[in-house]
């Protein structure tokens, strides 16, 4: 619909939202919020390979990351441990990481990313 | 000017910045922060719908939103029944949303949307 | 490679990747965390000109800006101070601005900005 396309619509959000190339992903939170951050973060990486397959893309091709976390001094070490062998290539997006507070207290992160389609 | 236009510009900010087919917006509080989250949803959501009309745009779309709020486990449910009223289409952008801290203690949500014009 | 640019790559993030005439940087915090607000905001902004500059950007060309602070109350009207001195042409960035938590208790700012190329 006039060059947009939107997956996974519901009436809150769209899990993925394309235009001109570029595609807008909704923060993304682990499946299963009562496991550790090692855990969580495999979740969350799986789950957003899963979504950039479902519009042509892949994590070869992440423009942006911001990184929401409940806990920085306590996971963020653990976090990127798992962060940076899931970019086995190197082909790192510009990131940005902070620490917030959730709705839900089992979440202990929230990954919000752009990538070229 | 080089492909980029900026809506109600300021020494801090512009309100709005289209370029290459994509308006970038500058976050949205409440006219009326002393209001409760209900009002200050709707009164930003007509804010938005303003700015969008300003570049030729509209609330069909949205590529990406942003949330932030001062109180998600107390406003995220009436946040949520007024955006969800307000995209009647269902053409919902990519969304994430978290609690932050804002300067004055009275805005209870802001809104920081990407929109394709 | 496949149209994508990424500029001081490591494992965790590119400082800045560019994409279809849009830049998109990593969060950039002050090279020295000891200094104050005002220093800090000087040095983050001063960082940001070189890594545009790398790109063939420069300030008068951003899109976006998010500024998280670790203490808005007492540091706004000093980060705005410079940020407004920064910006002399009035070619002002969409903006949003929030307080978060950092890991590394010194960070006052993070800057986390797109731009044209």
């Amino acid at each position: 619909m006039n060059g947009i396309q939107r997956i996974d619509s519901n009436p809150r959000l769209s899990r993925v939202v394309v235009h001109n190339g570029v595609a807008w992903l909704s923060g993304i939170v682990a499946a299963d919020c009562t496991q550790d951050i090692r855990e969580q973060t495999r979740q969350v990486l799986q789950r957003l390979e899963e979504l950039l397959a479902e519009v042509g893309s892949d994590k070869s091709r992440l423009l942006s990351a911001q990184i929401w976390m409940k806990d920085m001094p306590g996971d963020f070490s653990a976090m990127n441990e798992q962060w940076s062998a899931w970019f086995a290539s190197g082909e790192t997006p510009a990131r940005a990481t902070a620490q917030v507070c959730f709705d839900a207290a089992d979440i202990r992160l929230e990954l919000i990313v752009t990538a070229a389609v």
